[in-house]
C-alpha cells in the first residue's frame, strides 16, 4: 500500500521490471476519486465513474421513486437525461501532496502531553485552512506512521455526482453473506456515477482507458485506491493479547449467541424470519474475526512477525537517540496489555453487556446520575459530552422489547458469566442468589418495569433519588455490579490510554528505522498496490484465477435458484444471450482493504483490467500481517461488466462509452 | 455399513419412519453385484451393470484396439453385437449369508494359537468347499470382529461381463488429482458393462429400477456395496500413534519429497513433464494423509472416540469372563505402540527406506545371503518365501538410474537423518564421515556400480563373500547400517505381532459388548449405508447438494480449458445441445469407503438415483471416526447420466434401456 509521493520504484524494476514514469504515476493519480467510505475511478471522457454497487448504496436508495427500490430492481439510465443526481454524494480527486512534518512540528514547543497535543492540533487545522483559503481546494493533512509523518493532501472535490447504472443487489451481492469474504465468487458489485461540472458531464482529462480483455492469468496489475485501517504496525503483546485474550471471548460470545438465535428461528416461520439478518450478521461477524484470528494463531506467520520486531527493535536501540524515545515503547505495551489480561474476565463478566437489553437500560439509568456529577474528563467516555445526550435519549424511546427473548438473553449471558467466575463471585451473587440463571433471568425480567417507556422515564427525571429508592430487579442488580464494572471500565480506561501513547511511538518508531520503505499503515488516503493475477490452493484443491457466467449460473442452479442464489429476472432472460464463456470474477495478489472496495485494477499500460469488491476469506489475517501464498483479492473482470452492459442490462451506450472514450473517432 | 442380515430397521424406524420389507431388502441385495475391488449394480433387465470408470479401467484397455485407447477416447457400443467382452472380468452376486461362527469355534480345540489358527483355517476351508460342492456357488467365509463372527457368503459368480459404455477419461476424472477427493466436482465416472449367461443378455430377475429425477436436497438414500477396509476399532493408542508418531513422520517425507521433485520439474521441460506424475502422486498422498489425520488431530473427534473406548471398555469390565478375556487387550497394545513409538526415528533413519533408490538395492545385496541362511519363519517379512524371489529378481533387472537425482535423494534422506538424529549417531558416522549430506551422497554415488545390472548380478551370485569383499561404498555402508536396520526391524515386528493379537481380541470384544448394534469393520463384503442428500459448510461459505453441468463447464472455462480441467471434444461438441441445468454429481452423509466405488445410491424405493464415486476432503477422517457435519459421499446423479448417454455420447439406446426397463410396454 504505497503512497504516490513514495513510490517503491526500485522495488518494482526489480521484482517486474516495471518502470513508470512520472507521467503514468501523476495520469493514474488523477484518475482516481474517493468517495464516502470508498475509492473510485473515472473510466470515461464524460466523467463517467465506476465504483462498487456496496459503495453507492445510499445513493442509489435516495434516487429510487416511492414505489420501486432501485437497490433491489436494480437501475440503467437510457441517456443522460435520465442519470440521477445523489444529492448528498460527492468525490475528491487528490491533486496532490506536501511533506508538513516540519511545519507541525515547529509548531510543538510545549513539554506537557496535553499542550503538545493542542498545539499539535492547532498547527494542522492552520494549515488546512490556510491551503483551502489560498487553492480553494478540499485540504487535509494526513498523519503517518501515528505521527511519523504529516502530509498535507489537496483534493478537488466534485459535487455533482449522478446515477448511471446499478445492477440489482441480487446479482451485485449474488450469494449473499455465505459468499461474503470468499472465493470462487460471482458478484458483479458494480456501480457506474457520472459527475457533473456546471450541469453538464465532467470533460475528465485523466481517466483510467478500458480494457476490455481485463486481467488475464500471470499479469501484473495494481490496484489504486484508499485502504481504511490496517494493523500492520501493532506490536507482538497486542497481537497476542487479541489471540488469548479478546478473540477467543468474542467467538465464544458470537457462539452462545448463534446457538441462541437458531434455536428462536426454529421455533416459527415468524422467528425465521424476524432472526435471519440478526444471525447472518453474527455469522459474517464470526467469520470475519475467525479470519484475523487465523493468521494469529498460525505459528509460521507469527514467527514471521516476531522475527521483524526483532529487527525494528534492535535498529531502534542501536541508535541512542532513537533508543531514548521509543526504546521503551514494546516493554510499555507489553506490561499494559497484561494487566489488561489479568482482570479481562472480570471486566467481560462482572457488568451489563453481551446479553439482556433490559440490564443494559437498567445500567445506563443507575450510571446516567452518578457519572452526571463528575467532570467530563473523569467519566466513562460514553458519558462524556454529546454521548451522554444519546444515552439519555436512548432510555425515552420506545424500544421493542420481547419479554421471553430478554430472559433467553439474560440467561445466556448468567449462564456464561457462571462458567467464567468462580462461585463465590459477587456478580454471580448478586444475579443468582442461589438460583439456577434460568430460574433468575425469570424472576428478572418478570419483575421488571424497564420494557416500558414510562418507567424508564420516571427513573430518568428521578434522578439518582428514584434509583436509590427503585424496587425493580434489574435496577437493583445494576446497583450492585456498577462499582465492580465502572472499576474495571476505569482501570482498562487508563490502560488503553497508556497502550495508545505507546503505539503513536512505535509508529514514529518505524518512520524513523525503515522511511519510507516500509509504508505507513493504511489512512483511507491514496495508494497504490501491486500484484499478480493468481488462482490459489483451496478446499483440498485449485481456485482458478478467474470464474465465469457459466459458473454464476451454476452456483444459482445448483442451490435450486433459492436466495441469496437467485437469478435476477433479467440475467434468468438473457440466459440464451450471453456469452457463457465471459470472465465475471478475478483474483490477484495485491494487498487491499476495507476503503478500497471500488478501486480500480491497471495493468502496465495503465488501463483499467477490474473492479476490486472484496477479499478471499484466506485474505482476513493480512489485516495484521500480510502475506500472498492463499491471500488474494477479489474483483470483477471488465469483459463480464461490458458483456452485463450489452447483453443484460441494454445499456450498450455506456459499453460504448468506456470502450471508446480517447479512441480518436 | 450394516450387513445384509444385520439390518438396523428400528434404529431406520425411529430416524426416518422408513421400514423396509424382507423383499425390499432381498431385492436390493440380489441387485447388486461385486466386481473386483469395487461395486456394481444391475440396472436393467438385460444384465445391464452401472460401476465407475475407475473400476473398469482393466477392461477398458483390454478391450482397446491396438491403435484407440478407450480410456482415452471414451467407447460406445451402438448395440450388443458390438458389446466387448472383457476376459478377465467377473461379478459376483450375493445369494446368501449363514452364520457359522458355532461351526468354526467347534473346530478349534487345541490350546496353542499356532495350532488354533491352523484348525480355525482348516474348518473355513472345509465349510467354503463343502458349500461349494453341494451349491456349485463361489462360497467364502467372512470374518466379521476380527473373529467375533464368521459368517457363509454364497455368491453366484457371472464371468461373461461385457463393455458396453465408458467415457472418455477426462470426463470421467475431470479435474484430475487435483479435485480428487474434493467437491464440488463434475465427473462422470461411469462405465455400464452387460452381464452375459449363455451367450445371451442376462435375464436379471432383480436389478435397480432407474428414477432419471435423481436424487434431490434432503432424500433419505442409501448406498449398497463393498466397502473394503476401515480403522473404526483401532484403539486410542493405536490412533494416538498414528497422529504423533508415523502420520508426522509420513507428512514430513512427503514435504521434502514434493519440494525435491517440484525442484527438478522446475529445471526443464523434460523434467517438468518427468516428474509430473510422481509430484501429483505424492500431493495426492499427502492431501489422503492430512485428510485421516485432520480428525487425529481434532480433539473434538478424539474425545468423541475416548468417550466410546471408555464405555467399550466398562462394558467388558463389568462382565468377569469377558474381562478375563479380553479386559487386557488395550492395555497390551498400548505398552507396545509406545515401546514401537519410543525408536520409530531410529526406525526410521537408521535404515535404508525413504530415498535412494541404489542405497535400496545396497541394502538388498547385502541381506539376501544373509536372510537366506535362516528358516523362513525367521527371516524379515519381505524375504520369506516368495518375497526372496522377488527380491532377486528386482536385483537383476534393468532400472533406470539418473546419477544426478540419485544424489540429490540421498542427500534429502541424510539431511533428514542429520536433523533427526544426535551428532554422534552410528549411522550418520557411517553415511557422513564427517561430510556434510551432498558431499557425502556425491561421493557415495559417483564410487558406486550398482546402477549396472552386471555390478548388482555378479554380487547376487557371488553371495556373502562377494557383499563381504565388495569395496563399492554403498555396499560397504550397507553392511555398516544392516546389523542396526535388523535390528530395529525385528524389535517392530514382535510389537506389530502382538498388537495384532490384541486387534483380534478387541475385535471379538466389540461384538461381545455390542452385538450387531455396532456394524463390524468393513470387510469387502456387501454392506447398506443410510444418509441424507445434503451439502455443506466450506470455504467460508456452503457447497451445494448437487453440481450441474453449467458447472462442469464453468470449471473447464475458468481454468482456460488446460489438463487435467480441458473438455473432451464430445462434450466441446455437445455445448449446445445439452441442458445445462441438468444436475451431475450430488453429496449425501452415507458412510463409505474404498471398495464402495461404483455403489448405487438408491432412493426408498429401491431406485437408483445415483452412482458413488468418491468422498469429500472432509470425509477423509471418516477412516477411523465416522462423522457426518461436514463429510460426504460424492455421487454421480442420474439424470446427468441419462443427458449424457441422449445427448453427448449418441447412446439412446442405453438410456432408453434404463429407463424402460421393466415398464410394461
Amino acid at each position: 500500500m504505497w503512497t504516490f509521493d513514495a513510490p517503491p520504484l526500485e522495488y518494482w524494476k526489480g521484482r517486474y521490471g516495471f518502470e513508470p514514469g512520472k507521467a503514468w504515476l501523476e495520469h493514474v493519480q488523477l484518475s482516481n476519486v474517493r468517495i464516502p467510505g470508498c475509492s473510485a475511478s473515472f473510466v470515461s471522457d464524460r466523467g463517467l465513474v465506476m465504483t462498487n454497487h456496496h459503495c453507492a448504496r445510499a445513493c442509489i436508495t435516495a434516487v429510487s421513486p416511492r414505489d420501486t427500490s432501485y437497490q433491489e430492481a436494480g437501475f440503467v439510465s437510457r441517456d443522460e437525461a435520465g442519470e440521477k443526481r445523489c444529492t448528498a454524494s460527492y468525490a475528491d480527486q487528490l491533486i496532490s501532496m506536501e511533506d508538513v512534518t516540519a511545519r507541525v512540528r515547529s509548531a510543538v514547543t510545549a513539554k506537557v502531553t496535553a499542550a503538545q497535543v493542542a498545539q499539535r492540533d492547532k498547527a494542522i487545522d492552520e494549515i488546512q485552512v490556510s491551503c483551502q483559503t489560498a487553492t480553494g481546494l478540499m485540504c487535509q493533512v494526513v498523519t503517518f506512521y501515528q505521527g511519523g509523518k504529516y502530509s498535507l493532501y489537496r483534493y478537488k472535490r466534485y459535487t455533482d455526482v449522478r446515477l448511471v447504472m446499478a445492477p440489482e443487489e441480487g446479482t451485485s451481492f449474488f450469494g449473499g453473506d455465505p459468499d461474503n469474504f470468499t472465493y470462487p465468487r460471482y458478484d458483479l458489485d458494480l456501480t457506474l456515477l457520472r459527475v457533473y461540472d456546471n450541469g453538464q458531464p465532467l470533460k475528465a482529462e485523466h481517466y483510467l482507458r478500458w480494457n476490455s480483455n481485463g486481467a488475464r492469468e500471470g499479469d501484473l496489475t495494481f490496484v489504486v485506491g484508499n485502504p481504511g485501517s490496517t494493523g500492520r504496525l501493532l506490536t507482538m503483546s497486542q497481537m497476542e493479547y487479541l489471540r488469548d485474550v479478546q478473540y477467543p471471548a468474542t467467538l465464544a460470545g458470537y457462539k452462545v449467541q448463534i446457538a441462541l438465535y437458531k434455536e428462536l428461528a426454529a421455533q416459527s416461520e415468524v422467528n425465521k424470519r424476524r432472526y435471519e439478518n440478526t444471525i447472518f450478521g453474527l455469522e459474517n461477524s464470526q467469520k470475519a474475526v475467525t479470519g484475523y484470528n487465523a493468521g494469529l494463531i498460525d505459528a509460521a506467520i507469527m514467527a514471521r512477525k516476531a522475527a521483524f520486531e526483532k529487527d525494528f527493535r534492535s535498529r531502534i536501540m542501536a541508535k541512542p537517540d532513537l533508543a531514548a524515545k521509543y526504546g521503551q515503547a514494546w516493554d510499555n505495551i507489553a506490561k499494559a496489555q497484561k494487566e489488561l489480561g489479568s482482570f479481562a474476565v472480570l471486566q467481560q463478566f462482572q457488568g451489563f453487556g453481551g446479553g439482556s437489553n433490559l440490564l443494559n437500560l437498567a445500567a445506563g439509568l443507575v450510571r446516567i446520575p452518578e457519572q452526571e456529577k463528575l467532570a467530563d474528563s473523569l467519566r466513562l467516555p460514553q458519558y462524556r459530552a454529546q454521548g451522554m445526550n444519546r444515552l439519555k435519549a436512548q432510555q425515552t424511546q420506545a424500544i421493542p422489547i420481547d419479554a421471553d427473548v430478554e430472559k433467553r438473553l439474560l440467561a445466556m449471558q448468567l449462564t456464561m458469566a457462571q462458567k467464567a467466575l468462580p462461585a463465590n463471585d459477587p456478580f454471580l451473587a448478586a444475579a443468582l442468589g442461589g438460583r439456577s440463571p434460568e430460574v433468575a433471568a425469570e424472576a428478572l425480567v418478570n419483575g421488571s418495569k424497564l420494557g416500558s417507556v414510562e418507567a424508564r422515564k420516571a427513573l430518568l427525571d428521578g434522578g439518582s433519588a428514584a434509583v436509590l429508592a427503585s424496587t425493580d430487579p434489574l435496577v437493583a442488580l445494576a446497583r450492585k455490579v456498577n462499582p465492580l464494572a465502572t472499576k474495571h471500565a476505569m482501570r482498562a480506561l487508563k490502560l488503553n490510554t497508556a497502550i495508545s501513547a505507546n503505539v503513536e511511538l512505535v509508529g514514529q518508531a518505524i518512520y524513523a528505522a525503515y522511511g519510507e520503505s516500509m509504508p505507513p499503515d493504511a489512512t483511507f488516503t491514496l495508494r497504490i498496490s501491486d500484484g499478480v493475477v493468481q488462482g490459489f490452493p483451496y478446499n483440498g484443491t485449485v481456485a482458478p484465477y478467474r470464474t465465469t457466467f457459466y459458473g454464476f449460473y451454476a452456483r444459482s442452479a445448483e442451490f435450486d435458484d433459492k436466495p441469496p442464489f437467485k437469478l435476477p429476472p433479467r440475467w434468468q432472460a438473457a440466459r440464451g444471450a450471453v456469452d457463457m464463456m465471459t470472465p465475471m470474477n478475478f483474483v490477484l495478489t495485491a494487498d487491499i482493504i476495507g476503503g478500497n472496495s471500488g478501486s480500480p485494477v491497471i495493468n502496465r499500460a495503465g488501463e483499467v483490467v477490474g473492479l476490486i469488491f472484496d477479499g478471499n476469506i484466506e485474505s482476513l489475517p493480512n489485516r495484521f500481517i500480510f502475506t500472498d501464498e492463499i491471500a488474494r483479492s477479489v474483483a470483477v473482470h471488465t469483459k463480464g461488466i461490458v458483456e452485463a452492459l450489452r447483453k443484460v442490462y441494454g445499456a450498450a451506450r455506456l459499453a460504448d462509452e468506456v470502450e471508446t472514450a480517447g479512441v480518436k473517432k
